[in-house]
């Protein structure tokens, strides 16, 4: 089973630029089309020989792909279905990137695109973006969440064999309870590393000053704002629930700091270290 | 300038181990004593060819060694300190790897060993421990904060040399400043990422859950326990100080994400992520 021809790419950031290049390196006959709303990363596309034909409407990689891959963050691409879906075709295979799935399969669902759509999910990437962070291998051994929705069974097979193709690991999973996942894995930590750096930073500590253990724990504070706004926007309640948990636990560590219990301090390590290690719950 | 021979190494766990390799490396002919709590590590070393000499008794690597180094934990270090000054000979060159420098530093002046000794602090490693994790290059680059107390000019000069030689950034700073510092660059992210790790655990997320960011956010929650109880119990009022800051700021992204006031969260992420950009202050 070969991927259909063209792939169209919608986006070109890190996960799409990353895809294209992938795509490339496993399948060199198949054909790219991909539109950017950065014109000259979409001409540096073109002449590295990552894409094939670079379109400045998006509507025209939605009417011409047969595979088609929306990697904008979620509320561009909340905003660009309503044009689109009535743009592809009867057998286009259409998927996404977004790390919420709920709203996406719905939106595509009241749209009529369902048959057509599988949501995905690939946990690859961090903090960079952009195409010039972008590269091939991005997506090796990375789990890639499907979301198969109404989805008919070849749309299905396709959007797997796609992920597969460029060296993810495919699962399937619903959304609502993706989602909730994802807040915690996701969300959570990246908020953290927000208020990690922001504590530093107001204490005058700059990240040259960090060992690897820190440096790793801030990383993420370079993420892209606007990607997690739209995120954040989705699941905005959840993710301050998951925040208010965890700063009940830095103060419960304070307190135990505070009394000089080094002893529970080493217990509470002891614990996370086992479920660090994967041996479960705490 | 040479290093003195023998070097003796106390302690071959992470750092210790890693020293023996690096050391092996960079000077062939260089003489290598050490000890260990572990017997079949140091057997492991002198079989490795990694050490010359596997000393039973810590205190004949201190007697016997030209320039000594403690890479122990900071309670094991100030334990052995009042048995071992007595045993450094006049010319013996000393040092450690302890992340705090201002209990050591006090210990040995006390002791009356301050002219043999510099504090050494290489921001190396990270949340493994033990011998097979050591490996040659792991001092590659790392900043290394070495504060001289009461050391002699050629004290100073060899312990520069001995990290220069293994591949460190030497710094020199003062053990007052430096033990404030470590307390938000290292102690901080070290409680957060446990705490984190508390938090996904009790949510019933497996760490295989999560992406490389929630991974790199999580990392640290493998640490050693017994090597952090030492450093927690010197710092242990400032580091639960560092704590409540940052339980205070993440309260306050959750009431930004109650409010739905996501312009309020991009404008912060904006700003740590111009901090982690090296920009400077927030």
């Amino acid at each position: 089973m070969n991927l259909p021809s063209p792939v169209g790419i919608v986006g070109l950031g890190l996960l799409g630029g990353s895809l294209a290049r992938s795509l490339r390196a496993s399948d060199p006959d198949l054909r790219i089309l991909a539109s950017s709303r950065e014109p000259e990363e979409l001409q540096a596309a073109l002449g590295e020989g990552v894409i094939h034909e670079a379109l400045e409407d998006p509507a025209e990689v939605a009417a011409r792909a047969a595979l088609l891959v929306y990697a904008v963050p979620l509320g561009v691409l909340l905003d660009l279905l309503g044009t689109h879906v009535p743009l592809w075709g009867p057998g286009t295979v259409v998927t996404d990137v977004a790390s919420l799935k709920g709203p996406v399969l719905r939106r595509v669902r009241e749209l009529g695109g369902g048959a057509r759509f599988v949501g995905s999910h690939p946990m690859a990437g961090a903090e960079e973006s952009g195409f010039p962070a972008s590269r091939p291998g991005l997506f090796d051994d990375a789990p890639v969440w499907l979301v198969a929705g109404e989805a008919r069974p070849g749309t299905r097979r396709t959007v797997e064999l796609l992920w597969r193709s460029v060296g993810g690991c495919p699962r399937w999973g619903e959304a609502e309870a993706h989602d909730r996942t994802m807040v915690l894995a996701s969300h959570l930590p990246q908020l953290t590393a927000t208020a990690l750096a922001r504590t530093l930073a107001e204490a005058g500590i700059a990240r040259a000053e960090l060992g690897p253990g820190g440096r790793d724990m801030t990383r993420l504070a370079g993420s892209s704002s606007r990607m997690w706004a739209d995120l954040l926007r989705v699941e905005a309640s959840r993710a301050a629930h998951a925040l208010r948990d965890l700063a009940w636990h830095l103060d419960a560590l304070a307190g135990l700091l505070e009394e000089e219990d080094l002893d529970g301090v080493v217990a509470w390590m002891e614990r996370t270290r086992r479920w660090k290690e994967g041996e479960g719950g705490v």
